[in-house]
């Protein structure tokens, strides 16, 4: 008897974010494969599951994405019910594209379950709006995960017209900040950056791209964060108390991209 | 006693796709204002509130936004526990971040309760990843409610490197299409148009932006309406059957910026 897959988002990681329909998944799970940044809360619903970790941290080893593939599909074939389950949700960066047509080429039936993603929901819960009359049309999302493609991505925008969002780049503040300021961006552009967003310990930065390009925020570059840039940036929410992280004082070096300065 | 008002994503219509946090300030409730978009399950959990229609339909009279603002924060000053509801995500082309400044600016406690957006989950239940290694590194996502609004976004874009999501647009499909082409978008650029997703009646088109042009697509430009304009438009997932809408043969009219032709 064929198994099935769920890939599932499991929200910015206050468990109150996850969807009805992730919690049945979860519920009804015989096997979890779960990404660093998804909350234990989560994985508390899937009681009956064997859960596996196979996520990447900076300097832990690591499933390859085609090792997490083989196994989803073997699992699947063995008529278990899978759960792949990720942090935000499972389109955005996720993978889950490559994953989904992994499946599709196996055989396997599958379904996609959407969460909720810290492109939106990490700005919104620090009373940044991504648009908003008069300030901003519209937002890009990107990755700042891989220099090329963040390069790119940023080289099909004009400056300072839309707001970016940026996800997987609290390790390379300062070089995204620079690859921006390089393609003409104001310095003066107002930037936020949300560390774990919708946890307990939530942190909110708010400065300029001047700041932001310093790299010295003190952070926790292993957390999950969302930086924003634009006008939309500096509207001033107060719904959730935003606390002021300190930065220092080093300045962009041009061409450094991804690059820490010293 | 003061009240409090939760601005709450009621996501893309699938009650399945409510957050746990959503279900409680509906069941908490004691008054209700909510949208067009937002489907009658998600509702039934408020058994203990006051409902309220305030949004919009083409053809029927609807309330101003300074009506709903003003009507949200008497009745948080009474006391009340009022939930404002809208479809998807409240920060997303919802006007959430005029009526949270508006709450601020009344002193009326309030949260924000993120939603799954039809802008990713559309595309994702059609099975089209945003983004995709090779094909797209970035999303934009605008909406085409507004004709300047969504000429000054594209206006910010290089042709054909990034994928643009445009929500609200259902109304405007040749003349969004238009604006691409006019902005040097290939005619060939895969095309999708994902009309009520997530809800049993969910239908997807995909073309090209030419064939977008033709503007003769039998969808219900009353439902909800999710645009996808990019590479990954051609990826295909099946997880989700897909129905071809049959289109005519209108062509594009150049500067019909927002006019329907004839």
């Amino acid at each position: 008897m064929m198994g099935h897959v769920s890939l599932v988002g499991a929200g910015p990681g206050d468990p109150g974010l996850l969807t009805r329909t992730a919690i049945a998944r979860l519920r009804a799970a015989d096997f979890v494969l779960y990404d660093a940044l998804v909350d234990d809360r989560a994985l508390r619903y899937a009681r009956r599951a064997q859960r596996f970790y196979v996520g990447k941290r900076a300097g832990r080893h690591s499933m390859t994405q085609a090792t997490i593939q083989a196994l989803m599909i073997r699992s699947a074939r063995r008529g278990r019910r899978v759960v792949r389950l990720k942090g935000g949700d499972p389109f955005v960066f996720g993978r889950g594209g490559e994953e989904a047509l992994a499946l599709q080429h196996a055989g396997i039936p599958y379904d996609v379950v959407p969460g909720i993603s810290s492109a939106l929901a990490a700005p919104a819960l620090a009373g940044i709006p991504v648009t908003h009359r008069g300030v901003a049309p519209a937002f890009l999302v990107v990755s700042g995960h891989e220099e090329a493609a963040f390069a790119s991505a940023i080289a099909q925008l004009q400056p300072n017209g839309v707001t970016v969002v940026v996800l997987m780049g609290l390790g390379r503040l300062a070089a995204i900040a620079c690859v921006l300021i390089e393609r003409g961006w104001s310095r003066r552009t107002p930037a936020a950056v949300i560390v774990d967003a919708s946890r307990p310990d939530q942190q909110v930065w708010r400065g300029t791209l001047d700041r932001l390009a310093t790299d010295a925020l003190a952070v926790d570059t292993g957390g999950a964060g969302t930086i924003v840039i634009g006008g939309v940036a500096a509207i001033g929410l107060q719904q959730v108390g935003s606390e002021n992280v300190e930065v220092g004082m080093r300045t962009c070096i041009p061409n450094s991209r991804f690059q820490i300065p010293n």
